[in-house]
C-alpha cells in the first residue's frame, strides 16, 4: 500500500478491522452460579480471541483463595469472616437453594451430565488461555489476604483507578 | 452528493450520525424486581428506537418459562428445582421481603396504583416493540428445558460465544 | 495548525485524546457492601477526571433517604416497606454474614483499620468532586418518596429513557 493511499481515515479503518475486542469482567459476588458465569464467559471471550480481564473484588476473591486454605486474615475478624464462607472456587455456595451443599451438589451432577466443566477446571482453563486476573487491593487489605492465601497465576493487585482504566477501554464491561 | 465529497472520514461521520443505538441486557436473576427492571428498561429503549436484544440465562430463564408449566426437567433434580422455583413470568419472588407472597403483592398494588405495568405485561410490550429474547443454550441444557416450556416468540437458542459477539458491539450492556 | 492540516480524520483523533471518559452506574440494590463498592468506584472516577453519573434506582434509593428519617411513603404498604428496610446510607446491611448488625460493625472497624472511609463519608466526598446522583422518578413513585425525604444535592429526578440515554453514551456501565 503506497503512502498516498494510507490517508489517516483509512489507517483508523483497517485498525478497527483488526482491533482485538477488549471485555472486563467485575468478579465481585463469589457466588457458586455467579463464579460459574464469570468463568463460562472469559473461557469464551478467550476462545473468541478476545482480551479478556477479570477485576476480582470483594466477596469475588474468596473464590481466589487456594482450596485449602481453611482460615485468612491476621486479626480474629478476618479470621471469622473467612471461618463462616469458606474460601475456594470448590466451595462455593448458591445465591439460592443451597440446601445445605445439595443445590450445589445437583448443579455438579447436571453440568457432568452435560459437559459443563466445573468452576475450578474452567478457572484453569481461563488462565491457560490467556484471561488476565487482578485481584483488588482493598479487598486484600480489608480481608487480610496476602499474596501467597491466592492461587497461582494471577496478576499483581491492583486499586479502582486501575480497574476504572480499564473498564472504559473495553468494548463491554459485566459487573457480576 | 458527489464522491468528492464522501471521503472516508465525512461517510463515517455520517453513518456515526444515524447509526442505531444497541442496548443488551443479560437477564440472569430470576427475581420479581430484577425482572421488573429488565422489562422497563427493554421497552423504554425500543421506544427510543434502540435495538435491544436480551440474552436470557441461569435463573432469569424460568421467567421465560410458560406461566401454567408448573415442572419442568427430564430428571428428578431438574424437576424438583423448577418445582422448588417455580417457574413463569407471573410467580417472580423478590429477592428481599418477599414474605411469602405478600412484598411482591403489595408490589403489584403500588405498581397498579402508579401506572407502572406488571412485568408480564411489559414482556408482552417488549415482544411486541421488538425487543428480542435469547435464551441460553447451556441453561436450557442444565435445567432440561425445551423449546416447548418457554413463552412464545423468543429468538433461537444461543450460547455464550454469540452473547459476547452481541455484548461487545453493543453502546451499552448490563448483567441484571 | 493550517486549515489544510485539519482533515475531519485528524480533527476526529484530537478530539479523541481529550475527550473527558464517562462512567455510569446503576445503584440498584441499596447493600452496604454494593453501596460501598458505588461509593469508592464514583469517588475514584471523580478523581481520574471522569465523568461520572449514578442512577439511583429501587433499593438503591433507599441510601439516599436521610439517616434520620424513619418511615417514609404517604400509604401503610410504604410506610412498612420503608420501616422493614431502615432507609440512609449509615443503615445498610450486608447482603450475607449480616448477623443482626455485627457483620457490617465489623466490616467498619476493618475499614477504619486500613483507612476505608465509610459510604457516608465516600458519599460527601463524591458529591463535592462532581458525582452526579439522579433518583429514579419511577422508584419515588412506587416507594412514596418525596425530595425532602432524600439527602440534598441529588440531581432532578429522571426516568428511564434519560438514564439509557446517559448509558449508551458512556464509555462503561456498570449495574451494581
Amino acid at each position: 500500500m503506497s503512502a498516498v493511499e494510507l490517508a489517516p481515515a483509512a489507517e483508523a479503518a483497517s485498525e478497527g478491522a483488526v482491533k482485538t475486542k477488549k471485555l472486563v469482567i467485575v468478579d465481585y459476588s463469589g457466588e457458586l452460579e455467579k463464579t460459574w458465569a464469570t468463568m463460562i464467559l472469559a473461557t469464551t471471550a478467550a476462545a473468541m480471541e478476545m482480551e479478556c480481564t477479570v477485576f476480582v473484588t470483594f466477596w469475588g476473591l474468596q473464590t481466589f483463595v487456594k482450596d485449602k486454605k481453611r482460615i485468612t486474615g491476621s486479626n480474629w475478624m478476618q479470621k471469622m469472616m473467612s471461618f463462616m464462607q469458606r474460601p475456594g472456587v470448590s466451595h462455593r455456595k448458591l445465591s439460592k437453594m443451597n440446601f445445605m451443599g445439595m443445590g450445589p451438589w445437583m448443579m455438579f451432577q447436571l453440568a457432568r451430565k452435560y459437559n459443563v466443566s466445573k468452576p475450578k477446571e474452567l478457572l484453569e482453563m481461563a488462565q491457560a488461555m490467556g484471561v488476565t486476573f487482578l485481584p483488588c487491593q482493598m479487598t486484600m487489605d480489608m480481608f487480610g489476604l496476602k499474596v501467597e492465601d491466592l492461587i497461582d497465576g494471577l496478576g499483581e493487585p491492583v486499586g479502582a483507578a486501575t480497574a476504572l482504566q480499564l473498564m472504559t477501554e473495553a468494548d463491554s464491561t459485566l459487573f457480576i
